[in-house]
């Protein structure tokens, strides 16, 4: 299945982006001047077909589950915090919950590994394990779990896209998943492990240290090929970043817009881009992330964060605050008069 | 009246600031964790003394006049788009209008020094005179007119703070006025003008390289005054910027949260911190505009941008796109359930 989602991939359509430039360009401003409001609108006609693209049914997909490094001390926070957020996502009280009540978008909350058993309704159950294995001692999980979990992904995104869903989050909740995004990212971005790693949720000095001789272990004890992104997923991953991929695979082949949120989903989103390349070309950024290892990641796939609020909430709370300036982005370029509107014939550049 | 205004400039109010961080660190999040958007909540607080500030009327005040220094041939755009975009705001069609009303926020438009006679209903009409002089051949203003400018922003203030207006954005119209503002900010932040001139509305290299000239030639000719800002804004600066750091320092008088936009109304912000550095307790940045100046003189008033958008429209577009961001914030802020209600102990750093 994900081998056939892939082959579904397809390039942006160039003329409803051509007529899109001609309207922007038609706006009573300096050309060119809406900057990156402008990428986002273009990109955003190439990927729907529309020239006025319309993204008004907005959800956040959060994938939530447990990884075994955990036991490695490698997080300030307790593992059973991952069962009991994911819990708390249905009982309206967490950050994103807060956040996509603003935004106006929903939230879809998967357990693709937690390890609880969970059963609150409307709670999208698709557990591969209770928690991956321990990557500092062996692979997180097997390669066929791996593919399983990213078609979790793709089929959560299949199954938005019948209900009209055209604008996604992706979010996240795993006690230790900044480990294993790191371990990931340290392999996929061929960097080195120091400047991936970050606090977290928020680790001493001496805990820091701590996290990143455990990505070294893991890549040692491990070494994942680079070449292979679903045998780095299986190796160093976790369920929460291969169903993140799988998201980000599903949004290009339903050709739906996919915004990254932090680290997690950032290191996600360049595995299915290593996966398959024209997945590029859906993906946007939201926010830049207070981890250090989220800038390289989005330098590698060339993206440049649009907000700038050092948050570190998880969740896709980042992802969902740049919902706002799509929204803004589209109603600029829908209500904005023209240079007939306007009397002026000349806003632009003459030398 | 600016000397009596000065005098009442406040502090931030410490206790409302210290309760709003302990609200902040009872969320269900890691400490710390929504960075940037608990500065906005706690100096929110500091500046209306509410644990739990409220901005939900908000304006964008637009300041409008001409630039006598058009005469060199700065701009891209002919002299009469000043005027012609001015009566724009009115017909609604302008960038700011669709920025506004997506934001739910009204814009008030002076004109403060619009070289036509203008009689939009609801223009507020406080005109210095139609366009200041020449920077490149002498000062712009006379000291009695810069001092009267920035009163006019101080008053628009006060009537805005009559109405109830608790969140304000800074705007601004006037072909020309990314030239004065280099050279404000060249002066304000001793720099060189080669590193404050951008391309504005959209020049070519020759015309930068013109630009620059004239910038240098204006400081040359009027040898500004760096420690009297007054001095400064009446030799090479404009009616607009004068109005804009007369509405900075209104602001933080009525104790009013003000969003600096572009280039223009940050220069505008370094002026009025320099008359009376505690203004600066009440400025917020907004987004990172595509001129290059603007960058470092954030960087002096110790801001950073929240949104990086590549945005060059001016009008007060980036302040009203940033109206969502505090927004956001506070939705956040009082809709997230606490460690109490979220049944969980610990997440936060354990070390």
């Amino acid at each position: 299945m994900l081998f056939e989602t892939l082959k579904s991939v397809g390039d942006l359509y160039t003329v409803p982006m051509e007529m899109a430039q001609k309207r922007l360009d038609s706006l009573t401003k300096p050309l060119g001047s809406l900057g990156r409001l402008e990428d986002i609108i273009k990109r955003l006609a190439g990927i729907t077909g529309e020239v006025f693209p319309c993204v008004d049914k907005k959800a956040v997909v959060i994938m939530c589950s447990d990884n075994g490094v955990v036991e490695e001390g490698v997080s300030s926070c307790p593992k059973d915090v991952t069962s009991k957020v994911t819990r708390n996502f249905f009982r309206g009280i967490t950050g994103i919950n807060a956040f996509a009540k603003h935004t106006g978008s929903d939230i879809v909350v998967v357990d693709i590994g937690v390890d609880d058993d969970i059963d609150c309704e409307g709670l999208v159950k698709r557990k591969i394990r209770k928690g991956t294995w321990n990557i500092a001692k062996g692979p997180a999980m097997t390669r066929e779990e791996a593919i399983k979990a990213i078609e979790v992904g793709i089929s959560t995104v299949e199954e938005l896209s019948k209900k009209g869903i055209n604008l996604l989050g992706t979010g996240e909740m795993g006690i230790g998943n900044t480990t294993t995004s790191s371990a990931v990212s340290t392999i996929l971005t061929n960097s080195k492990a120091e400047d991936m790693v970050g606090r977290g949720a928020g680790l001493s000095d001496e805990a820091l240290w701590k996290k990143i001789s455990i990505v070294k272990k893991a890549i040692e004890v491990n070494r994942p090929d680079a070449s292979d992104p679903i045998d780095v997923l299986s190796k160093v991953g976790g369920f929460d970043i291969a169903g993140l991929a799988g998201c980000f695979i599903g949004a290009a082949a339903y050709r739906i817009p996919i915004l990254i949120d932090g680290f997690i989903s950032a290191a996600a989103a360049l595995a299915a881009v290593r996966i398959e390349p024209k997945v590029i070309n859906f993906i946007f950024p939201s926010h830049g992330s207070a981890e250090p290892g989220s800038k390289k990641v989005l330098e590698v796939l060339g993206l440049e964060p649009m907000l700038n609020l050092k948050m570190r909430v998880g969740e896709g709370t980042g992802a969902a605050l740049a919902f706002h300036v799509f929204d803004c982005a589209l109603s600029v370029y829908k209500n904005m008069g023209t240079f007939e509107d306007a009397y002026i014939e000349q806003y632009r550049p003459q030398g």
